[in-house]
């Protein structure tokens, strides 16, 4: 009867893996496997990316450490189940921006769009049912579909595992023994339920590193922000009006705290739960107040959400193309429908004309769907008249929601840099960060690891906190981001001056105010500095698909002490980022092979060893690889079109590798069209010269001095 | 354009409305609507209760507060949707064992079998998709499959509400007024992913308790435990022995406290996670040990969960019956299917023949889903030889389980009385009580109130405390449930010893040990006290579905601040109990209308009013209603099959209703096929006096005294 019901059992699983069609490269170095009947709305198929063939081409091709048919997709009544093999010394990362854990293995994961992480299930603002192997290889799920992957976290009844000691008799007495993870699988096994057929792609690596440019690169390549993107932003109080955000402009530049960007928080509109996106009048000359701001180098930026309100003026012509539900009694859009984005852009176009420089786009995420009465989200049973239901739209909205904005932007020619609260697949090429509510730092930290196995920006903001350590420990993780910014949406003054919340807001400032803000000034400042060096790291992102902004494991694959670091992190190729998070001024910093230098102090350390170090509240725990010239820049109040920046290089031990720095206009897409300048800097007889070639008229980069770090 | 949409969207759903199929009466007053092709295997044709028609047919009739076809089922490629009216004066209740909240409307409800709660979601031992209007109707989703239901927490398009503050331009800025639930539907939304048709069950009123009680005898009548199952069960440490069992029983007996059942726990298996059933030579003569027990008037309970470890003699056998994932290295019977059935019966036939009287179920429920780290359950992806995935076999497994040990004490003509870990639908009928391992004290009575709605038994099980308080808190609630436990898994002692987990396995006892003691004994005197009205209470259940615990809702359906308590329980016709939980020994009571009586002093209060009210620890926080005719026991150490209950008559006010005891064996079925007897007592003359009708030959009441309280 056993031997029957195996046959039986191996029968079926082969019938259906049969139904599997072969596999096709669907660019080099990507394979999709196909089985049954995929939905017609996809991630691929939505979002469509441009794949950057060239560079992808440029990448070494490598062999995977299976068979393509050892992936085993099953198509049933409930849905698609897919397996992939996983080795016993195997590990996962990924999952899009996860929270709470790092490395995957031995968990159930289940990447689904949430404002709220739980017990590590994988609820995120960014979830990707996309994980990378330490073995060097990427499964994606191609759906929009929730999905749970059990991480080798369960035992098939075919694979029977060696008796384990708990079965000899052996008596729990906690329930902590009772339910600890044992999880012994030797797959991943992949539950789509609903769908009727499947898109899984394998994208080769042959290293982490390499999975994720190929990842990014089939997404488009990473995107460019422009350069004022890469300054200081600042998000004044939700009740701000219209003098207090011009007193705030003031503050910045007669403080000589240099900042870029202005956000306001829901104050603006007329309605903002849902939203109308019209300007109420505690702004009665906001056209105005954006030319004055203009005048004085700052950018202003928008906070909204995507649910309609009957007040605004094409709510009527909206109703068609929005779903069967409302959240805070508005339209939610169908963004896969061309009607949805042009009344949306139509309506947003008027207020990027009027010099608005890109939006905050929030509750883009579902509201918390592990609490009963947090009920503002659209359902899951939500139809749609593209005939998405309200969980695959859940999947695909914040995504829908940044692209119909930003490809506003796009045709105006304008490179916008804008904040959203939830992402997914293919991403990459968008230039938008995203935001968290959650505010525990030490997640803040690993998100920023996790953030680069997905092709996603992560910024982990600074509001209110309970300490000095804790504030100006955040404030330098947040400049030692992809987006520097203070969100003091709920706070009167700068949380420099007081970061107790009720305090700031009863104007009660801290007796070393003045201190904290010259500190902060110093932080910010330092960011100015990185610009450049940040620049040329987001263009290798670009180009490339490196992560500006990644975990060691990714440039030090061999180490097994850099596999499971979360709280570190490379920015771009020369630095590397170990924040404080444990309200004390050391913590213990690893380093991978090679020599090291504080940026500090110039103090070196040798790779391969920790070492306890100091950072004071206004410096950054930075560290230098050896080999790096750094170019930092003369820092500048903000960016313009015209500010030119003036270099003093670092130059750290030796040998030395070339830079190679971008030089355009900085905010325009003209540089995809030839207009910009490549600025090689590099060692030449114990000087550094400077290389410029290219069409590009303007002079951005000037050479002012360099100096030798033995 | 939007009056053509709003046409195409009229057209579809009443499209999808008119495939719904017209009602059937399945049974009186429960009608039955379809739609689409439903699951082969729902709870109603996998449990086939057997309906009490006699007594139904009994129940008033009652009209709906609206037409069968206001119900509205659409099912498309997702699944199913429900969408059944909400009036805005409309409370909801039951969903099953529901933990952390009473009043459901307004939120977002999962009934989904798990462990552990969360977020008051709804996931519960004991989720049912089946809910109670306070209009007096019930709506009862024939699925196993995981259901979601909007309880008027989400808004449709077509709904237009009126214009809420929050759009008036008015800022939030604080989360919590942000995120606060705004829920403002009028409808009840039911999403069935998955599901290809539905069954929806309407079980009318008129009231609450109406409908409750035509679910149980749909359900095929409330259980009736045997007589010993209403006394006190003691479960000793979970690596007890043999000896260490005895010395527990001889200290029960030496010391004159009660015990009717001493439960062990995964000790006694070879192999417990998972299973064998096979007896560990820590019990080197258990069957000397439960001859021994019996002589003392023991019954034994045996733990067990339904994970079968390839130490157990029927592994290979049951393999073909299984799914195809394993729980710690066990296989998963597929309880549906008749041999693996046979299979697990054959096998503990044995061990109910050398006297074990029934098994306490574990791990039946689902691993906890909200953690990544808990695998330990069988995956959602699951497959089963019957054609159930994972997903609707969890919804099943805990009733497919007791269901299945229970038919074997049936045919053996023993009334079983045994724990389980999870349940659902149509279980009124089995003799079984869930349990937890939850521990919150409020949670729990919350829970007494909630399994009242869905025909469940829940034991509030009394173990380690961290005060004197909290411990004979608990104590009290769990005399004042159907099952009287102590669950000492993990301690080595009786917790009134020591009720300090640590402490109490070091051997160190608390210096009111042999007071505390004493309490306990006296409290569990109480217990034996109210065995006959205890019986009387379950007759009425097993007669005419009256719940014997349930919310005082179900009895003052007027009353405004009874629909609302969830911390005070009527217990049978005349009782009301309102545990102590806070740490103190003072609680505010809330009388509904007439008089009532302190059970402890005879003080009287009056109905519509709440009184502070002072319980002592070897009290019971009980309550008379004036006219109750309360027959309490002399107390016995342990029910046996010739066991008699010398009887005093305690009358409380006037007039005085009649009270009818059941009398019979009380451990067989006999009484089915009639061999009982009813004994009336009433009030004649200023005297009690007592009736006895019927063919049983035993005599199991002696009225010995009587005493009128005025």
């Amino acid at each position: 009867m056993k031997s029957r019901w195996l046959l039986l059992m191996f029968l079926i699983t082969n019938l259906f893996v049969h139904a599997q069609s072969p596999s096709t490269e669907i660019a080099p170095g990507v394979f999709m496997l196909k089985a049954g009947t995929a939905d017609s709305l996809t991630p691929l198929r939505v979002f469509k990316p441009e794949i950057k063939l060239e560079s992808m081409k440029q990448l070494p091709v490598s062999d995977l450490p299976f068979d393509l048919y050892d992936i085993r997709i099953v198509t049933t009544d409930r849905g698609c189940q897919i397996e992939v093999p996983l080795a016993d010394d195997e590990q996962i990362y990924g999952f899009g921006l996860q929270i709470e854990t790092f490395e995957q293995r031995g968990l159930r994961k289940r990447p689904i769009v949430n404002d709220n992480p739980y017990g590590g299930l994988g609820l995120s603002h960014a979830p990707q049912p996309f994980y990378i192997s330490s073995k060097g290889y990427g499964i994606l799920v191609n759906t929009a579909r929730y999905t749970t992957f059990l991480c080798g976290s369960n035992q098939r009844q075919k694979y029977q595992p060696s008796v384990s000691g708990r079965q000899k008799g052996e008596v729990a007495l906690t329930t902590e023994e009772l339910y600890k993870n044992r999880g012994n699988g030797n797959g991943v096994h992949i539950d789509i339920p609903g769908a009727k057929g499947i898109e899984v792609l394998v994208i080769s690596g042959p290293d982490v590193k390499r999975v994720v440019q190929r990842y990014n690169l089939l997404s488009g390549g990473g995107c460019l922000p422009p350069l004022w993107g890469l300054g200081f932003k600042y998000r004044v109080k939700g009740d701000a009006v219209q003098d207090s955000v011009m007193r705030f402009a003031n503050y910045f530049r007669e403080n000589k705290i240099p900042c870029d960007v202005i956000g306001l928080e829901p104050g603006w509109h007329t309605a903002a739960y849902s939203c109308s996106y019209v300007w109420s009048d505690h702004f009665p000359h906001h056209r105005q107040m954006i030319q004055d701001l203009k005048q004085q180098g700052f950018k202003v930026n928008l906070w909204e959400h995507a649910y309609v309100n009957p007040a605004a003026p094409f709510y009527e012509k909206m109703k068609p193309y929005a779903g069967d539900y409302l959240v805070w009694n508005g339209l939610v859009p169908d963004f896969t429908l061309p009607e949805a984005r042009t009344l949306f852009t139509d309506h947003h176009k008027t207020l990027m004309e009027e010099g608005i420089s890109g939006f905050k786009m929030d509750e883009c995420d579902n509201s918390n769907i592990t609490k009963a009465d947090a009920t503002w989200g659209f359902p899951d049973m939500s139809r749609f008249p593209s005939g998405l239901d309200g969980e695959q739209m859940h999947q695909l909205f914040g995504s829908l929601y940044v692209t119909t904005l930003d490809s506003m932007y796009r045709k105006a020619n304008h490179r916008a840099f804008q904040d959203y609260r939830a992402s997914g697949l293919f991403m990459s090429s968008v230039p938008a960060v995203i935001y968290s509510d959650i505010y525990g730092h030490e997640d803040y930290i690993r998100m920023m690891c996790n953030a680069a196995f997905g092709g996603l920006l992560w910024c982990p903001e600074v509001r209110e906190s309970h300490s000095p350590e804790e504030f100006f420990h955040r404030l330098q993780t947040v400049i030692l981001s992809p987006q520097a910014m203070v969100n003091a949406w709920y706070l009167q003054y700068a949380p420099w001056l007081q970061f107790d919340r009720d305090k700031n807001n009863r104007a009660e400032f801290l007796p070393e105010a003045q201190q904290f803000e010259q500190y902060s000034r110093e932080l910010i400042n330092l960011r100015m500095q990185l610009i450049p060096y940040l620049y040329t790291a987001f263009f290798a992102y670009h180009q490339q698909g490196i992560p500006p902004f990644r975990p060691l494991l990714m440039d030090y694959p061999g180490d097994p002490q850099a596999s499971k670091l979360y709280d570190q992190y490379m920015i771009g190729d020369g630095l590397m980022a170990a924040p404080l998070y444990k309200d004390t001024n050391r913590r213990t910093v690893y380093f991978p092979e090679g020599t090291w230098y504080n940026f500090n102090t110039n103090e070196t350390y040798e790779g391969g060893k920790s070492y306890l170090i100091e950072t004071a509240f206004n410096q950054l725990p930075l560290y230098v690889k050896s080999g790096t010239l750094l170019p930092l820049a003369e820092p500048v109040q903000f960016v313009s079109p015209t500010s030119s920046f003036q270099l003093t290089c670092k130059v750290y031990g030796s040998p030395v590798s070339p830079v190679v720095l971008l030089e355009d206009d900085g905010e325009s897409y003209d540089y995809q069209s030839g207009a910009y300048n490549t600025i090689t800097l590099q060692v030449d007889k114990k000087k550094v010269k400077l290389q410029r070639k290219g069409s590009y008229k303007g002079k951005r980069f000037i050479l002012k001095s360099y100096e030798f770090i033995p």
